[in-house]
């Protein structure tokens, strides 16, 4: 083991700059869409998102403070997650500023809407995958000693898939072909994947 | 907008595998190792997993199942979680076989262990991070319904941070050289991160 810079976060990082968010990563985006309980349209990039269960299918994303996005979803138990590709980077970066709660993030990108069939929220039109989500669960995270923190897991079932059929080659969905971004660490960076960062690996019995 | 093929997971997803992980992805991989109240070893990769908090530094990973790891992490309310990386991938996958409790993965895999320095599980010797982390909750999944599904995310607090020097480049950790491995859909998938997956956008006011 070479020699390692080791720190308690409690006590700072030490570094020019922390480090944590560039080493748990390129991390999935939740480009999630929500509705207000006034009909009115919200959509932002989420950095804290994942996949959770396969049966019933479970997401969810963080809000690291009282975001608009946990407004809505909290007013109406409804989110859409669209899947953020390549060619849509600029406008799902235009949908990460930080605007007025009331502002149609789809408008300031210059996105258009797709319905949803099963739930309030729009889709993002250009994006190949979108997940209809129903409220499962929100958590207020807290730390090891029990305090809690300004941030709420928003976790959602997926009750409708929609697949752009250029992605399913003979019945499987193509990760490689999609062009799917990450969010990778510090202010700018991110990730895009193509064929070349594939390998495979045979799970051991 | 091309054709989409709309599935509802309640209902069967009609092809020819199910693409949900295929989708949100790749993955950061939870790379956890754990200690039972008998102070036997555990070391296992999970495939939901993620970061949800800076200060204090929260992460999680979902136990699908109630596996070993979450049973060592009830027992003690400690984990280390270790940093895949391409050179580690055999390793890794060795430590995901369904083996009996009681069976140490490190020495399935070949893999030394470190002492922590604030945890009782080790850490892969020869991963260049790790986060050592104390038990903040467990939250057992349910579905939109309400119904508790056999899914457990279990989230803690970083308490202690190890990097290797050679990945901090003037104080900032470089994501893109440190060979991370991703995990993708199917069965086998798998991506590697390097510097030609970099690209960068600045953040609107």
């Amino acid at each position: 083991m070479s020699a390692m810079h080791f720190y308690e976060p409690a006590a700072g990082h030490g570094l020019a700059h922390d480090p944590f968010n560039a080493i748990v990563g390129p991390r999935p985006i939740g480009w999630v869409s929500t509705r207000g309980a006034d009909g009115g349209v919200n959509l932002a990039p989420y950095s804290f998102f994942n996949a959770f269960n396969y049966i019933p299918p479970i997401i969810g994303f963080a809000s690291t403070g009282p975001k608009n996005s946990l407004r809505n979803v909290q007013e109406t138990g409804e989110f859409v997650w669209n899947l953020a590709t390549r060619k849509l980077a600029e406008q799902m970066n235009a949908t990460s500023a930080s605007v007025p709660y009331g502002v149609d993030e789809f408008e300031l990108a210059g996105l258009e809407k797709a319905p949803s069939r099963l739930v309030a929220p729009p889709r993002v039109a250009a994006s190949p995958v979108h997940f209809e989500c129903k409220l499962a669960d929100i958590v207020q995270l807290k730390s090891a000693a029990g305090v809690p923190v300004s941030t709420w897991l928003v976790l959602g079932e997926v009750v409708g898939v929609h697949i752009d059929h250029a992605l399913l080659q003979d019945g499987v969905f193509d990760t490689f072909g999609a062009e799917i971004i990450l969010r990778a660490g510090g202010a700018t960076a991110y990730a895009a994947i193509g064929p070349e960062a594939r390998f495979d690996m045979v799970r051991p019995k």
